[in-house]
């Protein structure tokens, strides 16, 4: 017999509800709680005393005055209690762990970086490198681990994010591994282990541009390129726990030659790496110099004027371009987010590359999605974990409760 | 303020999942519905009692005896009662319309093919032959249009489902029309309109290979290549309905010249059409004949060892591992099911193609999807029509029970 699998909503308690209502637009009045969720007034008031006791919210003089009452009690509105919870945000990456601490709120309290001269570290070098940087930033603020009630951390690669199993990253040696146990054993706090590009996605639902969207991507490009993909409000996972791989579809048939070993992924062509490989042939000035100055390099002599390294750039983005059409093509998102510090850059987000992804959609009258290009600060990985980690929190937290 | 949207599922009723645990496994004893639904005993009882009474549901003798009961009274299961509401499904092509008539369990009553001289027709002339297709079918069968309770109606193109919208369609030479009201006008009986490769999906989810899987891609390659996605269970419609489009992502920058005026569409090297523009190249003896006659001609000298013939068959089939590959990095699905009457010839799902494909996905650990071919009959799209009819028509017979 086939079983019914029951979806997660279904069995998401009154409490899940009002408490996600009130995440969503703290700071909110109780009515507008009973509007969202569709409860009662008296279970909302019910669920809401229960959440103030345990101090998972608290009130607050109403900002919103669309309802002016001029006699009675004076409104409140309820908001998430930013004392409940301090939790850890973490990426890792070739060149450095980055931590952010904040509240349970969101409001950052202190941001720390761990620089590591070893770009591909192992299993154990991985867990004492991040367990290093989350001692030094916690020492920083003056906070202990039993502060903590939860780290997330990004990871680039290929990681099952509800299993916390690496399969691959380009920043370990070993493969095959459940990074998120060894964490545990060492830390001795809940941590959450995910795929850095998925993670800026839930950043971008939370405090970003995805707040309004139902469906939509997140893309984002650096060392190399990443994908999260957000449907009917939850991220796409696949069959596999690992979600969704753009940096690794093919736009050239035999193509250029990947760092994952396969040929004519976009990577290849959009990656730094790939830019860089074809930039020693345009020019000689490059030797020697460090990845991203080569790159600050390229960028600004394509931008005066060099044919040749022009060309490279210009390359770059028609694949870009021909890359994200496939994933609108598929996906037919209503909101397309490009982020990460590569935006900084116009060479593949200006407006020739938005149009010329648009010429490669199916044109027949339906919109086209909207495009928006996010230009975050460093912190916008470290900032996705953090929201990843208040989400794991907040559902220990519940579940207590329920 | 933002609006938490409501889940379908979450409003579905305790009816609406007691009468779909029954389709899902008809015949079904009444304990497994109380195991599928989560609903009490005394619910399901109460629930299967009206759907009875209303004739939606019948009681057979039990086939399944896993607990066989010595006493008391005979085991009975449960089943949707075929008799209660006949539906129809159609297949528009640019060479004909085809009808089949089915009773409520699916059972299939009868089919006709109208061929039509006119591969693409005017919003007008496609009612047309739509009405008539029916009604001549419905005169064979000895049924009037009183007897069927709904059509649904398969469509290639762009198709906004869920509005009856058809953006797009090769065999239409209007574009943008509202096709399900003038159908309805026409008809005065309820119609449902898709996309025709999204009602292959829903006949692979309702009688085919997809029963057992949530998350799923139908890919079907004819004329045009067709895709139909099932995340969760569901039909993915994307953001305007219209579901995913995989004839139209890019395989090649500046590529080959598609129907649709874009260069490099994998549709372009695959399809039908675009086979046979190189295949004059190759064979002489094709002049004159008819586009499915020379197909065959092309795939059986490929086959013979002709190389300019081979050539052409080889580099299409590399073309669609590449683009399936592109799907499975985006999409991550358990299953891929290759259907259609193309799969009969081997040239598009040899191993060789799937070990392409394979290839050129992420291999990291995390298992490949299965892939699985359904040499289905001509009714394939038809019966996917007539799928989506019941579901239809399931919905408006629930509505006025609830």
């Amino acid at each position: 017999m086939k079983k019914i699998k029951p979806i997660n909503d279904a069995r998401k308690t009154g409490t899940d509800l009002v408490f996600s209502a009130i995440r969503q637009n703290s700071p909110t009045p109780r009515i507008d709680i009973v509007k969202q969720t569709g409860l009662s007034p008296a279970t909302v008031t019910s669920i809401t005393a229960d959440l103030i006791l345990n101090g998972l919210i608290e009130e607050v003089p109403a900002v919103k005055s669309t309802n002016y009452q001029k006699r009675g009690r004076p409104r409140v509105d309820l908001k998430i209690r930013g004392d409940a919870h301090l939790v850890v945000g973490m990426q890792l990456t070739d060149k450095m762990a980055t931590v952010v601490i904040v509240d349970f709120d969101g409001k950052q309290i202190s941001d720390y970086s761990l620089p590591s001269a070893k770009p591909v570290r192992s299993a154990l070098e991985t867990v004492d490198l991040l367990e290093k940087a989350l001692r030094k930033s916690l020492e920083n603020a003056n906070l202990k681990i039993a502060d903590i009630s939860g780290v997330g951390i990004g990871i680039p690669g290929i990681v099952d994010g509800p299993a916390g199993y690496v399969y691959w990253s380009p920043t370990i040696s070993d493969r095959e591994i459940f990074l998120q146990d060894m964490l545990v054993d060492r830390l001795d706090i809940p941590v959450f282990l995910d795929n850095d590009a998925n993670l800026v996605a839930i950043a971008e639902q939370r405090f970003g541009l995805g707040r309004e969207a139902r469906n939509f991507i997140v893309v984002s490009v650096e060392e190399g390129v990443g994908m999260g993909i957000v449907i009917d409000g939850k991220l796409y996972r696949g069959s596999h726990g690992c979600g969704a791989e753009l940096g690794h579809t093919k736009v050239h048939l035999d193509g250029a030659l990947c760092r994952c070993g396969q040929r004519g992924c976009l990577e290849a062509y959009v990656g730094d790496y790939a830019l860089l490989r074809e930039a020693g042939t345009a020019l000689e000035a490059l030797s020697g110099k460090s990845a991203e100055l080569q790159m600050d390099i390229l960028l600004n002599e394509a931008k005066k004027g060099n044919q040749m390294a022009a060309s490279i750039v210009e390359r770059a983005g028609r694949m870009f371009a021909m890359g994200l059409a496939n994933v609108v093509n598929i996906f037919a998102p209503e909101l397309i987010i490009l982020a990460g510090r590569r935006m900084q850059y116009d060479y593949l987000y200006h407006d020739g590359m938005i149009a010329e992804m648009k010429k490669s959609i199916m044109q027949v009258g339906a919109p086209s999605p909207e495009v928006r290009v996010h230009k975050w600060g460093d912190l916008m990985w470290t900032m996705g974990a953090a929201a990843f980690a208040i989400d794991g929190v907040s559902e220990i937290a519940l579940k207590d409760l329920n």
